[in-house]
């Protein structure tokens, strides 16, 4: 398993790589990888003859007070894992190598990105666009892996690739969970052992809202009601937003119909989580 | 020579010429071809393997009120100028074919666009630069020429590149000129008998500028006031602008030093046109 980290080699590998034929599975991640990382991984791997994976915490898209300075990095831990799941290339530039001159040009979806964790963390959605725009110039792959715990950033991401025609195919694989429903989280290190437990009640909420879908229930209201509700009973608790939303162009719905999107952010203690269901509505 | 009017064949075309080792060099206009056009086209023949041109006038790059339903259009005559410039491929798509969702997503080098052109047609350089990755994206070229007359659309092209990492080679040539000294342009075709004779107002205070400079002025303001006046003096005009900025952030100077860029808008009866000279500062 080659590291590169320069720019300059990661264009001229890709472009040799494509040049012998070699179809370019890749994997971008701020690392401090876990079992949903893997899991993309094994996918790529899977379906292509070169699995790359970028291991880059990006600046542009932490907002200030946010946790850049304090997101937890392990190179050696994420480069040995890199390895047993058969990758054969870490992109892994710093900060300087990516913005030598700061970060004048940007990329953004704004129909996509006004809501959810656009809303809450402005100028977010620009930065994941503009360093996936550049990884992708980087890295040249023919399909890019993302899970669909950060749903939004999947959207926003296949939007971007089909409007600005970049011909690589994005997959959006399933959010693994810990046992005990937990999402897989990078950020989910910060949690101290009352906020674990309490951490639990996003995933809880998600199945009591998949419960109410299958007993009829239609009003994106009523649902958010409810999943607010219990989220607020537990005392480690704030709720950032909890939205029942177009699963393909995130608008709110007045309506339950087709496929509908429960999205949820929530601070436990100080830190942020996010998660989601896909409600899909199968009706004669 | 081709012509390719759907993105997924052009996209074959380019991956299929890639991969046997041709190198592309790519000249993206708006059509109704003239020499400008065609010296950028030899240029691009001569250092590459394929030419691609495209042939597309872009409607988000135009404003409300701006000429994109009456702008100069004549496929006929561009194919054969094409073909009798060597060019192995024409890429010609309609307006549907590249924005069939609208326009979600925009590329934007805000540093670089605010003054000059940018200032006077707001959301114009999005258009361009939104465009040319699109163009980027689906024609995959080592190398794309830009002339040197739209000098803000070279910079503004230039740094995207560099930012976004595009791994394109960008180069600008020289404006080409008719033998009166206007600078070639579609545009010039809307000029009536006198407009056309007022229009050398532009290139003649050009020349002015730079004898101002060979002569010791070093006061951007001094050279910008005789500009005006010059241009001002003749009654079929209009100034838009008139600025002379640094040649690689644009930014306005207090002083002349190294290389600064007078660029002018202006209309000439209701046709707008733009010029620019590079005023290079030698002094020991």
């Amino acid at each position: 398993m080659k590291i590169i980290t320069t720019i300059s080699e990661m264009q001229e590998h890709s472009d040799r790589l494509r040049n012998e034929g070699d179809r370019i599975g890749f994997v971008p991640t701020m690392g401090f990888l876990h079992e949903g990382h893997l899991s993309l991984m094994r996918q790529a791997r899977e379906e292509n003859h070169i699995l790359v994976v970028s291991i880059f915490v990006n600046p542009t898209q932490f907002g200030p007070g946010e946790d850049y300075d304090s997101y937890p990095r392990d190179l050696e831990m994420d480069a040995s894992l890199c390895r047993e799941a058969g990758c054969s290339l870490i992109f892994t530039p710093d900060a300087d190598e990516m913005y030598p001159q700061g970060n004048v040009t940007t990329v953004s979806v704004p129909d996509l990105t006004e809501t959810l964790c656009g809303a809450s963390r402005p100028g977010h959605f620009d930065g994941v666009t503009t360093v996936v725009s550049k990884l992708f110039n980087i890295v040249r792959p023919h399909k890019a892996y993302f899970g669909l715990k950060d749903f939004q950033q999947y959207r926003v991401i296949s939007r971007m690739v089909q409007d600005l025609n970049m011909n690589i195919h994005i997959i959006g694989l399933p959010t693994v969970r810990e046992e005990d429903g937990l999402a897989m989280s990078s950020r989910n290190a910060y949690l101290y052992n009352d906020e674990r437990s309490g951490a639990l009640t996003l995933s809880r909420s998600l199945d009591a809202a998949r419960e109410m879908v299958s007993k009829g229930i239609r009003d994106p209201r009523v649902i958010e009601e409810k999943v607010t509700g219990l989220i607020e009973s537990e005392p480690t608790t704030r709720i950032d937003y909890v939205s029942v939303v177009d699963a393909d162009n995130l608008t709110p719905l007045s309506t339950l119909e087709d496929r509908a999107l429960l999205a949820l952010a929530v601070f436990v203690g100080d830190t942020r989580l996010i998660d989601n269901a896909v409600l899909e509505i199968n009706e004669d």
